[in-house]
């Protein structure tokens, strides 16, 4: 989507490919949204480290990045040895697949490119299969969010607020996003909208990459902090809901997202405002039965005992120090914190579920499922 | 209550006075939870500039500030003038007033210390029945907070985890507190339980004060992010929530306190968890008719976009800048934000209503209105 750096607006994706350079181009989430930068990783090894330290996160983006580090690894292999290669791409595999060892995303994708990379009958032709499959990923992770966009926009009507939770934008996959697609398509169609972006605290990620990412795009919003959503649903100030979501599950349709997403649905059914989620079809669990199975990662406590941001003169309304984040104990030193990361949303809160091939009711998944991509 | 300082524990109230010094002696509560230190101020000037500036803060703990205040200043009057004296108390009396224009307790504080001094018929009576008429005050505040932990800890059994929400706590009372109230006094009675502490964004007054309290009186607590109570709910870990409220409408048993507390109620009628405020009788308005109509302050947006605390170094877990507090912008840069500072619960979802005289359904309140001091 749009990136406005020294009043010039450019067009970027969160994942690219630098042919030339045998470069993954990354937008370096870390120093967002008071900084923007493209790394560019030398080597696999590097991106699998820029996987790791959460350089790029998010499902989508997270997927394409593996792919097209397996690419570069395969790439950098110098002659033609078809008995030597397959070894060095395993090696580029498990690096990058160790990167996240829980993500499911990499795997997924690198085993995309591995099967197209197989039909090659050299070296050099398996090379370019390998890249062209990367491409292919990247491509349909945009393709999929952009149909969830079409889907999703003809919800969204002239004047409406709608609020998000998280970020579920393009910054968390190759570019367009899925909560945040019905939103730029809209956009795109002319529709006049605000959004309000709760903090999502601990981590804040709607403070910082959702509201950075409207803010590039020029999307009238407001950031609100977790607790402020009620009060606003009561006086009629919201009128959809839409999020992301991590995985939800076929059989139940149930949403696993980001902690404080139940909160809001509930809320949101009290209220009888519209809540949706937006998903591609890769993040539908057909195998798991019941919601409460899913694990919920405990995270660590200093996300909640504290906050990371750039020092910040309240008077002058300038950083101190632009763009060096620190963190601050915000809390009281001699306490402890619990963290679940996600909690998990039941079916009967959830208006629609927004698709690339369509807005179902969560009940619907299952009965749809051959359709949906489910192989039984 | 209790704070240990130096591994000394002492009791400490968060207003008290200095006779011998003619002092009011305040919890400097804008150090906490970094640092604890008591102020004593030298005159009522600086009293009132205490107020203004948040040194103290919470209905309570601002009238007895004021009530002290206003004695500190009648004292300070050389002279037995009885002419001239009046004057002098006035000018106090404004003074105090005037330190933070909006809040009724200092006024109603000052108008019972008026009362008594107008019983003395010389300018050192008036002095002294100025100053036992602000401890009488202060007094009185601690002795209702002490009813409501009465009351309120018949309703703790031994194993439960209890969720309170910002900080209706002692720090916001003379001593004790409300929603703390029944969980001192069951400690007191030997029950054993665990609190959760919503952070309560965007002040964090729960990370920051209740952390503190609780960890100062040796109580069992963990701060949450103000997103996982309703996943905590879900998961049967909250038993019961108890929090304070800002103004109590009399006539619907509505209540306003901090944004957020409404979103918590919701979750707890859904999980028919019971939901608790403890108030004192003085913050029940017998007058307005609907919570619609309290007017719901919007506070600057720069609580929202950041975060006060101590710069931290998460490896060796210290701080790098003992109790320096600075100010982080978290959020995007070219984002604004919406700060509504509370919010209004329905009578719908109280289970009940703590205070010194007993536990009611909001309901109840103005069938009892004659009772618990409405004066018609």
């Amino acid at each position: 989507m749009n990136v406005t750096v020294l009043g010039r607006t450019q067009h970027h994706r969160t994942v690219a490919f630098d042919r030339a350079r045998n470069s993954v181009l990354l937008i370096e989430q870390r120093l967002l949204p008071h900084e923007f930068k493209i790394v560019a990783t030398k080597n696999f090894r590097e991106t699998a480290r820029a996987i790791t330290d959460m350089v790029v996160r998010g499902a989508g983006a997270i997927g394409a990045t593996a792919a097209y580090g397996l690419a570069q690894g395969a790439l950098a292999f110098r002659g033609g040895d078809l008995k030597k290669f397959p070894h060095h791409v395993e090696a580029v595999y498990q690096t990058l697949k160790d990167a996240r060892p829980t993500a499911v995303d990499p795997v997924n994708a690198m085993n995309d490119v591995r099967r197209e990379m197989a039909r090659g009958e050299t070296v050099a032709e398996q090379q370019s299969l390998a890249l062209a499959a990367a491409e292919e990923f990247a491509n349909e992770d945009v393709r999929h969010c952009e149909a969830i966009g079409r889907h999703g926009a003809k919800l969204i009507r002239n004047g409406m607020n709608i609020l998000t939770h998280c970020n579920a934008g393009w910054l968390a996959f190759v570019d367009v996003g899925s909560a945040t697609a019905p939103m730029y398509a809209a956009q795109a169609r002319g529709k006049k909208f605000h959004v309000f972006c709760d903090e999502t605290r601990p981590r804040s990620q709607g403070a910082t990459l959702t509201a950075w990412e409207l803010a590039q795009q020029k999307i009238p919003h407001h950031i609100i902090a977790d607790n402020a959503a009620g009060h606003l649903m009561q006086r009629g100030e919201i009128d959809m809901v839409i999020v992301g979501s991590d995985r939800t599950l076929g059989r139940t349709g149930e949403v696993a997202n980001k902690i404080g997403t139940y909160t809001k649905a509930v809320l949101a059914a009290r209220h009888k405002i519209p809540f949706y989620v937006a998903i591609p079809l890769s993040t539908i669990d057909w195998k798991l039965k019941r919601g409460f199975d899913i694990p919920i990662e405990e995270r660590c406590e200093s996300e909640v005992l504290g906050a990371w941001g750039v020092p910040w003169n309240l008077k002058s309304q300038i950083s101190n120090l632009k763009s060096r984040r620190v963190f601050v104990r915000v809390a009281n030193p001699t306490s402890s914190a619990r963290n679940p990361g996600f909690d998990v949303t039941p079916a009967e809160l959830i208006t629609g579920i927004i698709t690339p091939v369509g807005i179902f009711k969560p009940g619907e998944l299952w009965q749809r499922r051959h359709g949906l991509g489910f192989q039984s």
